[in-house]
């Protein structure tokens, strides 16, 4: 079995990987410049010859990195059987089209985490408007202001995979009241509240953050439209780890100029990198950060430590953990 | 007994102070023009012939409130037994000279929840880089970084009292690695090491985030001088919510500029407020607060409940809650 994979990841990861690696199985690694080498040796290598079977995409592959002859590879191999990706969603044609021609594809749920903090730290420097503060200081001027605790606010979390049971497990260590959202329901500690999709509406005028952390499929799409955004809180903040589709900018920033909601902290857009012409950079109400709230440093070893599990379980034919299923995909 | 307050206070706790009014006392309201009142309702008064017992130092007296003529009346009443007042601090003349004057003097130890939610948002903005987010995001570029997660860091907590503690809980919530340093070796279940004072050194050079949560005493000026800086780990934070005078600020500037550590956030500073010449203001990587960290919304009704709870107490004749002792005061 070839266990293709980037050879950055086998360098950061051998000892985890080691000691999975199933008997008679072989890393095949690709470089930074494409390069393939057996065993983290550059060798002669067919893959025509002996295909990937299995193939690990790290992050590294991404943003310069050898993507490209990756996919290439795990698209021209006849006897290519398992994806594990380093992330949640599922949302690119290159996985639907794995999917449907019967590879099996897992995904990673490590985001809680980076993306917890991420919501945390932007929820906090909305109460506590820092933003008052950082100007203040660059006019020299010590003007202090009383300021919102999380203990007093009311969140709204919608969708509750990893990332929302994350963000409403901070929250609620300092004392917020959390309302979690969901399609099934399910009872789970980690809220006060659960209610359907259905219900959001009638919770969002008392919601002070409301985080968005579901997926972008049919059903998600412009979940946050004019009527969403009509129904929020003048003095809250909304806060998308989720996808830019889930928003309607226009919408959004014809909301924030009526004062409602109070702010719109963006780390995903519509369009991503986002044109440096698009009106949501200067917009005074919006925060954007560049789809980097799942970013910390440890996720390398999480995202490890899922395919290292993984492949043991694919060696001794269990079952494989947060497998996508064919009804998954989005239409 | 003739209890004095402020008519701010009374019209904003009323429901919970009345509940608390012993038999046969009455409330004694100044005004934000310091008018006197007796119940709420403007009468004549004369102080001389009817002094207060009891007082309540809320922080609406400050900042441009009656302040003056309240502790006028406090210093005038020979019948004066006790003040209660609104933080944990006690290091005026004001406070020492009632101590030594035989006046019972209680502190609020209530600033626990709203410093904890500061100094999780000024150590999550270091450790995310957001000013580089902000910077990015002025000159509209989409430009993301590998973050470190709270999980990664180990923080240094110097001071164990009911702040230090609330910080303590907050960064191993997150999965932090605390250290706590206080006088007495008594353990506690809210640190994973507890060290004194003189072991300090020894811990700053791994130590991600030092925070200084001690009263300003003899033991404690100027705790952060030269070589305490020099001890520091150089992608370090230093954050301040104790006392300007816990720090040499002059030392901290230069340390600064050699890179260790790599950043300050201060909510208090030697002379407040901080002249707009002063060099803190323009130090890159200095981040100022006019000692704000107290001021969450939710300090009201604690600062009433600690009120109310000790007039009980003191009309049962029972022990008051935070009464400074005489050997307390500062030299």
């Amino acid at each position: 079995m070839n266990i293709l994979l980037s050879l950055t990841a086998l360098a950061r990861h051998r000892d985890v990987l080691e000691q999975a690696l199933p008997q008679g199985a072989r890393w095949l690694t690709i470089d930074t410049d494409g390069a393939l080498r057996v065993d983290g040796t550059r060798t002669t290598w067919d893959p025509e010859a002996s295909p990937p079977e299995v193939a690990w995409q790290t992050t590294d592959l991404l943003h310069g990195g050898p993507l490209r002859p990756f996919y290439r590879l795990v698209q021209g191999s006849c006897s290519f059987r398992w994806l594990q990706t380093s992330s949640a969603g599922f949302d690119s044609p290159t996985i639907s089209n794995l999917v449907r021609r019967g590879v099996r594809v897992t995904t990673s749920h490590i985001a809680g985490p980076p993306i917890g903090e991420f919501v945390l730290r932007a929820a906090l420097d909305h109460l506590q408007e820092a933003d008052s503060w950082r100007r203040s200081a660059a006019r020299h001027e010590w003007e202090s202001h009383d300021f919102v605790e999380v203990g007093s606010t009311r969140w709204l979390v919608i969708g509750l995979g990893q990332v929302g049971t994350a963000i409403a497990r901070s929250a609620r260590s300092l004392g917020a009241h959390v309302t979690g959202v969901r399609r099934s329901s399910s009872a789970t500690p980690d809220v006060d509240a659960l209610i359907t999709p259905r219900q959001v509406r009638d919770v969002l005028p008392s919601s002070d953050v409301v985080v968005l952390a579901v997926p972008a499929n049919a059903a998600t799409a412009s979940l946050v439209d004019e009527n969403f955004l009509r129904h929020m809180k003048k003095s809250s903040v909304l806060i998308n780890v989720g996808r830019g589709s889930l928003v309607d900018e226009q919408a959004l920033l014809q909301a924030l100029d009526t004062g409602r909601p109070a702010r719109a902290v963006l780390d995903v857009a519509s369009s991503e990198p986002l044109s440096s012409t698009d009106p949501l950079w200067s917009h005074p109400k919006v925060v954007l950060t560049p789809h980097n709230a799942a970013l910390g440093n440890l996720r390398y070893g999480r995202s490890a430590a899922v395919f290292a599990s993984n492949l043991e379980s694919y060696a001794r034919q269990e079952p494989l953990a947060h497998e996508v299923r064919f009804t998954d995909l989005p239409a």
